[in-house]
């Protein structure tokens, strides 16, 4: 396996803030934490909120249109790419926030309240 | 090189803590973390204790008939998939973590002291 | 996929900081981080300032004769993939430092202060 190959592929799957803030109409952004709403707390201002343990049940909800963009808790976890890995497995565009939520909040970006 | 078969191998690789909760009596945990015992203070309740600098000479002492399942501080980071590696490569079964110690900890499931 | 193919090769790009710190000569550290001086406060010791968003143009300052690592603020982050990506693609030597400065501030290893 070509290392060049391997990292030009991992890289495909992962998209920026910057990319994404600078696009809002096409991206939508899906908070797919599956912790308790208590736990959560806030959340990337205007992201839905599809905890991955669900995500399979509400495919039919989503908008093969629109490009996803779903973060965790940061950028290390597996969640995000199991994610990734069943939105292009049902033909969805979709990637994963790159530096997670930890990294936008290290960037000071919006944040909304999680409602209960 | 395809996105969907990179993310398929890749989360291949790794386990949930709730798949190995429920299985207990299947998989055997390992605690890879080279530090010193006074810095990692806890682990895994149930864990074995074998460090990644010495996983390759303690080979002879594991099972091929249990599934291995190591971890490190977090998920980020290279050493749990390392040790994954060394214990495939000597055709044993294998897991990483798939949150590591610190997701198991945000979790509040159980710990135990390191013994000196 | 092999899974074993994939572990060696995605291993295959970061480098332990024992590795770095018992070849001083050969490897130049790089702090690829895009944060503004004063949240970075301090980096590894002697190691180069050369923010991501900058590394392109700044590729005709280094030397194909030395072996470049790359970090960023944790491992799990996609920045120094990024930056060891576009190393290898200009024919450079490179390796992502494998748990990032946040590793090597756990092993308490030496830092210096950022320069304004």
């Amino acid at each position: 396996m070509n290392k060049i190959e391997l990292l030009e592929t991992f890289l495909s799957i992962s998209i920026d803030h910057n990319e994404v803030l600078q696009n809002p109409s096409r991206y939508t952004l899906i908070d797919i934490r599956n912790a308790p709403k208590e736990i959560k707390k806030d959340k990337i201002k205007d992201s839905l909120e599809i905890p991955m343990k669900t995500l399979a049940d509400k495919l039919q909800t989503l908008d093969k249109s629109k490009t996803y963009v779903v973060y965790d808790w940061n950028a290390g976890t597996t969640l995000g790419k199991k994610a990734v890995l069943l939105l292009l497995q049902n033909d969805f565009d979709a990637f994963e926030l790159s530096c997670a939520i930890e990294g936008w909040k290290g960037m000071n970006l919006p944040l909304e309240t999680v409602n209960n």
